[in-house]
Protein backbone atom coordinates (compact mmCIF):
# COMPACT_ATOMS: atom_id res chain seq x y z
CA UNK A 1 0.00 0.00 0.00
CA UNK A 2 1.24 3.78 -0.76
CA UNK A 3 2.64 5.24 2.23
CA UNK A 4 0.49 8.42 3.74
CA UNK A 5 0.52 11.54 2.74
CA UNK A 6 1.58 14.39 5.03
CA UNK A 7 0.74 17.95 4.43
CA UNK A 8 1.87 20.71 6.44
CA UNK A 9 -1.07 22.80 6.60
CA UNK A 10 -0.81 26.52 7.39
CA UNK A 11 -3.28 29.24 8.65
CA UNK A 12 -3.71 31.99 6.79
CA UNK A 13 -3.87 35.29 9.05
CA UNK A 14 -5.56 37.64 6.19
CA UNK A 15 -8.63 36.21 5.43
CA UNK A 16 -11.34 36.59 6.90
CA UNK A 17 -12.57 32.94 8.38
CA UNK A 18 -16.48 32.97 8.08
CA UNK A 19 -16.44 33.92 4.76
CA UNK A 20 -14.22 31.87 3.49
CA UNK A 21 -16.06 28.54 5.35
CA UNK A 22 -18.87 29.67 3.72
CA UNK A 23 -17.21 29.86 -0.02
CA UNK A 24 -15.89 26.28 1.35
CA UNK A 25 -19.80 25.03 1.71
CA UNK A 26 -20.16 26.06 -1.08
CA UNK A 27 -17.52 24.83 -3.47
CA UNK A 28 -18.37 21.35 -1.15
CA UNK A 29 -22.13 21.97 -2.19
CA UNK A 30 -21.12 22.19 -6.01
CA UNK A 31 -18.84 19.37 -5.81
CA UNK A 32 -21.12 17.26 -4.15
CA UNK A 33 -18.72 16.26 -1.61
CA UNK A 34 -19.97 15.94 2.47
CA UNK A 35 -17.73 17.71 5.04
CA UNK A 36 -18.02 16.32 8.29
CA UNK A 37 -16.02 18.09 10.85
CA UNK A 38 -15.52 15.15 13.62
CA UNK A 39 -14.52 16.88 17.26
CA UNK A 40 -13.80 15.14 20.82
CA UNK A 41 -11.06 15.99 23.84
CA UNK A 42 -7.53 14.21 23.11
CA UNK A 43 -8.70 10.01 23.66
CA UNK A 44 -12.63 10.55 23.16
CA UNK A 45 -12.42 7.40 20.83
CA UNK A 46 -12.60 9.64 16.97
CA UNK A 47 -10.63 7.34 15.74
CA UNK A 48 -12.07 4.48 16.38
CA UNK A 49 -15.56 5.90 15.80
CA UNK A 50 -14.78 5.74 12.25
CA UNK A 51 -13.03 2.36 12.29
CA UNK A 52 -16.51 1.38 13.24
CA UNK A 53 -18.59 3.61 11.07
CA UNK A 54 -16.43 2.54 7.96
CA UNK A 55 -18.24 -0.74 7.27
CA UNK A 56 -21.32 0.15 8.05
CA UNK A 57 -21.90 2.77 5.06
CA UNK A 58 -23.30 0.92 2.23
CA UNK A 59 -24.29 3.40 0.33
CA UNK A 60 -21.62 6.42 0.70
CA UNK A 61 -18.13 6.67 -0.04
CA UNK A 62 -16.05 8.33 2.89
CA UNK A 63 -12.39 9.17 3.01
CA UNK A 64 -11.10 11.23 6.32
CA UNK A 65 -8.60 13.44 6.83
CA UNK A 66 -6.29 13.44 10.01
CA UNK A 67 -5.65 16.35 11.44
CA UNK A 68 -2.99 16.48 14.17
CA UNK A 69 0.13 18.45 15.81
CA UNK A 70 2.11 16.11 14.98
CA UNK A 71 2.46 12.28 14.53
CA UNK A 72 -0.10 9.84 11.65
CA UNK A 73 -0.84 7.51 14.43
CA UNK A 74 -4.62 8.26 13.27
CA UNK A 75 -3.75 8.06 9.82
CA UNK A 76 -1.95 4.87 9.99
CA UNK A 77 -5.09 3.19 11.96
CA UNK A 78 -7.03 4.18 8.46
CA UNK A 79 -4.97 2.81 6.56
CA UNK A 80 -4.65 -0.21 8.18
CA UNK A 81 -8.62 -0.25 8.00
CA UNK A 82 -8.90 0.36 4.62
CA UNK A 83 -9.86 3.91 4.55
CA UNK A 84 -8.70 6.23 2.09
CA UNK A 85 -7.07 9.07 4.16
CA UNK A 86 -4.32 11.54 4.45
CA UNK A 87 -2.55 13.39 7.15
CA UNK A 88 -2.87 17.66 8.17
CA UNK A 89 -0.36 18.67 10.41
CA UNK A 90 -1.02 21.78 11.92
CA UNK A 91 2.19 23.26 13.32
CA UNK A 92 1.45 23.20 16.53
CA UNK A 93 -1.88 24.55 15.94
CA UNK A 94 -4.80 23.25 18.13
CA UNK A 95 -7.29 23.61 15.62
CA UNK A 96 -8.36 23.98 11.67
CA UNK A 97 -9.85 26.97 10.18
CA UNK A 98 -11.29 26.81 6.26
CA UNK A 99 -8.26 27.61 4.85
CA UNK A 100 -6.63 24.98 6.17
CA UNK A 101 -9.38 22.19 5.66
CA UNK A 102 -9.56 23.66 1.72
CA UNK A 103 -5.60 22.73 1.47
CA UNK A 104 -6.14 19.45 3.12
CA UNK A 105 -9.03 19.02 0.61
CA UNK A 106 -7.18 20.16 -2.39
CA UNK A 107 -4.18 17.52 -1.54
CA UNK A 108 -6.76 14.77 -0.40
CA UNK A 109 -8.75 15.12 -3.81
CA UNK A 110 -12.61 14.29 -3.25
CA UNK A 111 -13.36 12.61 -6.29
CA UNK A 112 -15.47 9.80 -6.08
CA UNK A 113 -15.84 10.85 -2.53
CA UNK A 114 -19.52 11.47 -1.37
CA UNK A 115 -18.26 11.77 2.89
CA UNK A 116 -15.04 13.31 4.08
CA UNK A 117 -14.60 13.21 7.42
CA UNK A 118 -12.25 16.12 9.43
CA UNK A 119 -10.89 14.27 12.61
CA UNK A 120 -9.93 17.65 14.29
CA UNK A 121 -7.64 17.88 16.59
CA UNK A 122 -8.45 16.37 20.22
CA UNK A 123 -9.60 19.02 21.92
CA UNK A 124 -12.80 20.67 23.26
CA UNK A 125 -12.00 24.66 22.85
CA UNK A 126 -9.85 26.19 19.97
CA UNK A 127 -11.55 23.82 17.45
CA UNK A 128 -15.35 25.44 18.55
CA UNK A 129 -14.02 28.32 17.65
CA UNK A 130 -13.67 28.39 13.97
CA UNK A 131 -15.78 27.38 11.04
CA UNK A 132 -14.28 24.72 9.26
CA UNK A 133 -16.25 24.77 6.10
CA UNK A 134 -17.65 21.73 7.32
CA UNK A 135 -21.83 20.88 6.70
CA UNK A 136 -21.95 19.31 9.88
CA UNK A 137 -19.68 19.50 13.39
CA UNK A 138 -20.08 16.50 15.44
CA UNK A 139 -18.70 15.97 19.27
CA UNK A 140 -17.99 13.00 20.79
CA UNK A 141 -17.78 13.15 24.15
CA UNK A 142 -16.41 9.63 26.29
CA UNK A 143 -18.02 8.59 29.65
CA UNK A 144 -14.78 8.99 31.29
CA UNK A 145 -14.42 12.26 31.13
CA UNK A 146 -17.54 13.08 32.92
CA UNK A 147 -21.10 14.36 32.32
CA UNK A 148 -19.93 17.83 33.38
CA UNK A 149 -18.84 18.69 30.07
CA UNK A 150 -21.46 20.50 28.44
CA UNK A 151 -20.96 23.24 31.26
CA UNK A 152 -16.96 23.58 31.17
CA UNK A 153 -16.67 23.59 27.58
CA UNK A 154 -20.50 25.68 26.10
CA UNK A 155 -19.26 27.17 22.98
CA UNK A 156 -18.18 23.20 21.86
CA UNK A 157 -21.92 22.00 22.18
CA UNK A 158 -23.27 25.37 20.86
CA UNK A 159 -21.82 24.90 17.32
CA UNK A 160 -22.37 21.04 17.45
CA UNK A 161 -25.20 19.50 15.38
CA UNK A 162 -24.30 16.11 16.90
CA UNK A 163 -23.26 14.23 20.28
CA UNK A 164 -21.91 11.91 20.07
CA UNK A 165 -21.68 10.17 23.31
CA UNK A 166 -19.05 7.53 23.47
CA UNK A 167 -17.37 4.17 25.36
CA UNK A 168 -21.23 3.29 26.95
CA UNK A 169 -19.95 0.18 27.76
CA UNK A 170 -17.79 1.50 30.12
CA UNK A 171 -20.84 3.52 32.05
CA UNK A 172 -20.73 0.73 35.36
CA UNK A 173 -17.08 1.91 36.14
CA UNK A 174 -17.75 5.86 35.67
CA UNK A 175 -19.87 8.19 37.80
CA UNK A 176 -21.60 9.27 34.86
CA UNK A 177 -24.79 10.25 34.71
CA UNK A 178 -26.41 9.85 30.53
CA UNK A 179 -29.82 11.89 31.79
CA UNK A 180 -27.90 15.07 33.45
CA UNK A 181 -25.00 15.02 30.17
CA UNK A 182 -28.46 15.19 27.75
CA UNK A 183 -29.83 18.20 30.13
CA UNK A 184 -26.24 20.52 29.81
CA UNK A 185 -26.06 19.54 26.22
CA UNK A 186 -29.73 20.39 25.30
CA UNK A 187 -29.81 23.81 27.56
CA UNK A 188 -26.28 24.87 25.33
CA UNK A 189 -28.33 23.45 22.58
CA UNK A 190 -31.83 22.37 22.33
CA UNK A 191 -31.25 21.30 18.38
CA UNK A 192 -28.36 18.78 19.22
CA UNK A 193 -29.19 15.07 18.05
CA UNK A 194 -27.48 13.23 20.74
CA UNK A 195 -26.32 9.45 20.27
CA UNK A 196 -25.40 7.19 22.88
CA UNK A 197 -22.49 4.78 21.48
CA UNK A 198 -20.20 2.18 21.94
CA UNK A 199 -17.51 2.14 19.16
CA UNK A 200 -15.95 -1.02 20.58
CA UNK A 201 -19.10 -2.84 20.60
CA UNK A 202 -21.01 -1.22 18.07
CA UNK A 203 -24.14 -0.37 20.20
CA UNK A 204 -25.89 2.84 19.11
CA UNK A 205 -23.40 3.07 15.96
CA UNK A 206 -26.60 1.79 13.55
CA UNK A 207 -28.51 5.35 14.43
CA UNK A 208 -25.67 7.40 14.31
CA UNK A 209 -25.19 5.94 10.70
CA UNK A 210 -28.44 6.40 9.79
CA UNK A 211 -28.16 10.43 11.05
CA UNK A 212 -24.96 10.66 9.03
CA UNK A 213 -26.17 8.99 5.87
CA UNK A 214 -29.49 10.98 5.62
CA UNK A 215 -27.60 14.18 6.17
CA UNK A 216 -24.90 13.14 3.44
CA UNK A 217 -27.70 12.23 1.00
CA UNK A 218 -29.53 15.31 1.30
CA UNK A 219 -26.93 17.39 1.12
CA UNK A 220 -25.43 15.57 -2.32
CA UNK A 221 -28.96 14.96 -4.02
CA UNK B 1 -19.24 29.60 53.71
CA UNK B 2 -18.69 32.78 51.48
CA UNK B 3 -19.15 32.40 47.79
CA UNK B 4 -16.31 31.76 45.74
CA UNK B 5 -14.86 34.75 44.30
CA UNK B 6 -14.60 34.18 40.81
CA UNK B 7 -11.81 36.15 38.51
CA UNK B 8 -11.60 36.99 34.87
CA UNK B 9 -8.50 37.39 33.92
CA UNK B 10 -7.27 38.86 30.43
CA UNK B 11 -4.15 38.16 28.42
CA UNK B 12 -1.44 40.45 28.16
CA UNK B 13 -0.66 41.04 24.50
CA UNK B 14 2.34 43.54 25.05
CA UNK B 15 4.24 41.09 27.21
CA UNK B 16 6.97 39.08 26.78
CA UNK B 17 5.40 35.92 28.32
CA UNK B 18 9.15 33.82 28.98
CA UNK B 19 10.14 36.46 30.32
CA UNK B 20 7.30 37.57 32.35
CA UNK B 21 6.83 33.91 33.44
CA UNK B 22 10.43 33.64 35.14
CA UNK B 23 9.52 37.28 36.75
CA UNK B 24 6.96 35.82 38.86
CA UNK B 25 8.75 32.48 39.71
CA UNK B 26 11.65 35.10 41.17
CA UNK B 27 8.35 36.73 42.97
CA UNK B 28 6.89 33.33 44.28
CA UNK B 29 10.38 32.44 45.44
CA UNK B 30 10.57 35.49 47.47
CA UNK B 31 7.12 34.90 48.76
CA UNK B 32 8.12 31.31 49.73
CA UNK B 33 5.49 29.72 47.95
CA UNK B 34 5.37 27.08 45.31
CA UNK B 35 3.40 27.46 42.66
CA UNK B 36 2.42 24.08 40.50
CA UNK B 37 0.71 24.15 36.96
CA UNK B 38 -1.53 21.26 36.76
CA UNK B 39 -2.69 19.96 32.89
CA UNK B 40 -4.81 17.15 31.44
CA UNK B 41 -7.41 16.66 28.78
CA UNK B 42 -11.00 17.58 29.66
CA UNK B 43 -12.17 15.13 32.26
CA UNK B 44 -8.38 13.70 32.98
CA UNK B 45 -9.10 13.70 36.67
CA UNK B 46 -7.46 17.36 37.94
CA UNK B 47 -9.99 18.10 40.20
CA UNK B 48 -10.69 14.52 41.46
CA UNK B 49 -6.78 14.32 41.98
CA UNK B 50 -6.51 17.35 44.17
CA UNK B 51 -9.42 15.84 46.25
CA UNK B 52 -7.18 13.09 46.58
CA UNK B 53 -4.19 14.88 47.43
CA UNK B 54 -5.52 17.48 49.89
CA UNK B 55 -6.37 14.99 52.97
CA UNK B 56 -2.41 13.83 52.17
CA UNK B 57 -0.46 16.94 52.80
CA UNK B 58 0.30 17.15 56.38
CA UNK B 59 3.13 19.53 56.56
CA UNK B 60 2.43 21.47 53.75
CA UNK B 61 -0.40 24.04 53.44
CA UNK B 62 -2.09 24.24 49.67
CA UNK B 63 -4.65 26.77 47.78
CA UNK B 64 -6.19 25.86 44.48
CA UNK B 65 -6.88 28.36 41.42
CA UNK B 66 -9.24 26.66 39.32
CA UNK B 67 -9.02 27.69 35.34
CA UNK B 68 -11.85 27.72 33.04
CA UNK B 69 -13.40 28.97 29.91
CA UNK B 70 -16.93 29.08 32.08
CA UNK B 71 -18.64 27.56 35.03
CA UNK B 72 -17.44 27.24 38.55
CA UNK B 73 -17.93 23.70 38.82
CA UNK B 74 -14.21 22.66 39.88
CA UNK B 75 -14.31 25.57 42.11
CA UNK B 76 -16.98 24.36 44.12
CA UNK B 77 -16.08 20.80 44.21
CA UNK B 78 -12.84 22.60 45.94
CA UNK B 79 -14.97 24.59 48.28
CA UNK B 80 -17.28 21.48 49.68
CA UNK B 81 -13.79 19.39 49.87
CA UNK B 82 -12.80 22.10 52.43
CA UNK B 83 -9.81 23.46 50.23
CA UNK B 84 -9.50 27.27 49.68
CA UNK B 85 -10.17 28.11 46.23
CA UNK B 86 -10.68 30.89 43.69
CA UNK B 87 -11.98 30.48 40.17
CA UNK B 88 -10.53 32.42 37.11
CA UNK B 89 -12.46 32.53 34.06
CA UNK B 90 -10.25 32.82 30.55
CA UNK B 91 -12.71 34.41 28.84
CA UNK B 92 -12.82 31.68 26.03
CA UNK B 93 -8.97 31.28 26.19
CA UNK B 94 -7.51 27.65 25.99
CA UNK B 95 -4.61 28.65 28.08
CA UNK B 96 -3.19 30.73 30.91
CA UNK B 97 0.00 32.81 30.68
CA UNK B 98 1.94 34.48 33.33
CA UNK B 99 0.21 37.41 33.66
CA UNK B 100 -3.33 36.00 33.73
CA UNK B 101 -1.69 33.27 36.25
CA UNK B 102 -0.09 36.91 38.03
CA UNK B 103 -3.81 38.32 38.09
CA UNK B 104 -5.72 35.31 39.84
CA UNK B 105 -2.38 35.05 42.72
CA UNK B 106 -2.78 38.96 43.50
CA UNK B 107 -6.90 38.24 43.64
CA UNK B 108 -6.22 34.72 45.25
CA UNK B 109 -3.80 36.31 48.08
CA UNK B 110 -1.36 33.45 48.90
CA UNK B 111 -0.34 34.21 52.77
CA UNK B 112 -0.51 31.13 54.42
CA UNK B 113 -0.08 28.86 51.77
CA UNK B 114 3.21 26.89 50.43
CA UNK B 115 1.64 25.34 47.73
CA UNK B 116 -0.53 26.95 44.92
CA UNK B 117 -1.90 24.74 42.57
CA UNK B 118 -3.12 26.14 39.49
CA UNK B 119 -5.78 24.04 37.69
CA UNK B 120 -5.25 24.80 34.04
CA UNK B 121 -8.04 24.57 31.21
CA UNK B 122 -8.62 21.15 29.86
CA UNK B 123 -6.46 20.90 26.91
CA UNK B 124 -3.38 18.57 25.94
CA UNK B 125 -2.30 21.69 23.14
CA UNK B 126 -2.23 24.86 24.43
CA UNK B 127 -1.63 25.57 27.99
CA UNK B 128 2.06 23.79 27.14
CA UNK B 129 2.58 26.42 24.93
CA UNK B 130 2.29 29.61 27.84
CA UNK B 131 5.02 29.17 30.79
CA UNK B 132 2.80 30.27 33.61
CA UNK B 133 5.47 31.08 35.77
CA UNK B 134 4.95 27.52 37.92
CA UNK B 135 7.83 26.14 39.45
CA UNK B 136 6.69 22.96 38.24
CA UNK B 137 4.22 21.57 35.52
CA UNK B 138 2.40 18.01 36.08
CA UNK B 139 0.61 16.55 33.54
CA UNK B 140 -2.59 13.47 34.35
CA UNK B 141 -3.01 11.22 31.21
CA UNK B 142 -6.08 9.04 32.21
CA UNK B 143 -6.36 5.57 31.52
CA UNK B 144 -9.10 5.98 28.74
CA UNK B 145 -7.42 8.18 26.91
CA UNK B 146 -4.98 5.85 25.79
CA UNK B 147 -1.23 5.24 25.33
CA UNK B 148 -0.67 7.07 22.05
CA UNK B 149 -0.57 10.24 23.76
CA UNK B 150 2.96 11.62 24.43
CA UNK B 151 3.12 10.55 20.44
CA UNK B 152 0.18 13.53 19.49
CA UNK B 153 0.47 16.03 21.88
CA UNK B 154 4.90 15.93 22.31
CA UNK B 155 4.87 19.53 23.39
CA UNK B 156 3.03 18.52 26.52
CA UNK B 157 5.11 15.85 27.61
CA UNK B 158 8.34 18.02 26.98
CA UNK B 159 7.39 20.86 29.26
CA UNK B 160 5.75 18.39 31.95
CA UNK B 161 8.17 17.74 35.00
CA UNK B 162 5.93 15.28 36.46
CA UNK B 163 3.09 12.85 34.57
CA UNK B 164 0.65 11.10 36.35
CA UNK B 165 -1.44 8.47 35.00
CA UNK B 166 -4.59 8.46 36.25
CA UNK B 167 -7.46 6.00 36.54
CA UNK B 168 -5.05 3.16 36.65
CA UNK B 169 -8.46 1.10 38.46
CA UNK B 170 -9.66 1.05 34.73
CA UNK B 171 -7.01 -0.48 33.15
CA UNK B 172 -8.98 -4.20 33.09
CA UNK B 173 -11.21 -2.16 30.70
CA UNK B 174 -9.17 -0.37 28.05
CA UNK B 175 -6.55 -1.40 26.26
CA UNK B 176 -3.96 0.67 27.12
CA UNK B 177 -0.44 -0.46 27.62
CA UNK B 178 1.42 0.90 30.40
CA UNK B 179 4.80 0.37 29.59
CA UNK B 180 4.28 1.85 26.36
CA UNK B 181 3.10 5.10 27.16
CA UNK B 182 6.06 5.38 29.28
CA UNK B 183 8.45 4.51 27.12
CA UNK B 184 6.69 7.43 24.67
CA UNK B 185 6.26 10.14 27.30
CA UNK B 186 9.96 9.23 28.02
CA UNK B 187 11.03 9.19 24.31
CA UNK B 188 9.96 13.08 24.79
CA UNK B 189 11.23 13.64 27.94
CA UNK B 190 13.85 11.47 29.55
CA UNK B 191 13.78 13.36 32.74
CA UNK B 192 10.16 13.07 33.35
CA UNK B 193 9.06 11.91 36.81
CA UNK B 194 6.11 9.10 36.29
CA UNK B 195 3.51 8.18 38.82
CA UNK B 196 0.62 5.74 38.15
CA UNK B 197 -2.13 6.58 40.41
CA UNK B 198 -5.87 6.16 40.85
CA UNK B 199 -7.18 8.71 42.26
CA UNK B 200 -10.32 7.08 42.86
CA UNK B 201 -9.24 4.40 45.00
CA UNK B 202 -5.96 6.35 46.14
CA UNK B 203 -3.50 3.67 44.78
CA UNK B 204 -0.45 5.27 44.23
CA UNK B 205 -1.09 9.15 45.73
CA UNK B 206 1.23 8.46 48.47
CA UNK B 207 4.28 8.13 46.10
CA UNK B 208 3.07 11.51 43.70
CA UNK B 209 2.31 13.15 47.25
CA UNK B 210 6.11 12.61 48.33
CA UNK B 211 7.16 13.65 45.67
CA UNK B 212 5.60 17.35 45.32
CA UNK B 213 6.00 17.56 48.89
CA UNK B 214 9.97 17.03 48.31
CA UNK B 215 9.84 19.66 45.74
CA UNK B 216 7.69 22.56 47.31
CA UNK B 217 9.85 22.01 50.09
CA UNK B 218 13.38 22.47 48.54
CA UNK B 219 11.83 25.50 46.97
CA UNK B 220 10.23 27.39 50.49
CA UNK B 221 13.34 26.52 52.50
Amino acid sequence: MDKIKIIEVKQSIFQDNDKDAEKLRGELKEKKTFLLNLMSSPGGGKTTFLKALAPRLKDISMGVMEADIDSDVDAEAMKEAGIRTIQLHTGGMCHLDASMTRQGLEEFGTEGLDLVVLENVGNLVCPAEFDTGAVRNAVILSVPEGHDKPLKYPLMFQVAHALIINKIDTLPYFDFDLEKVKEYALMRNPNLKIFPISAKTGEGMDKVKEWLENEVKAWIS
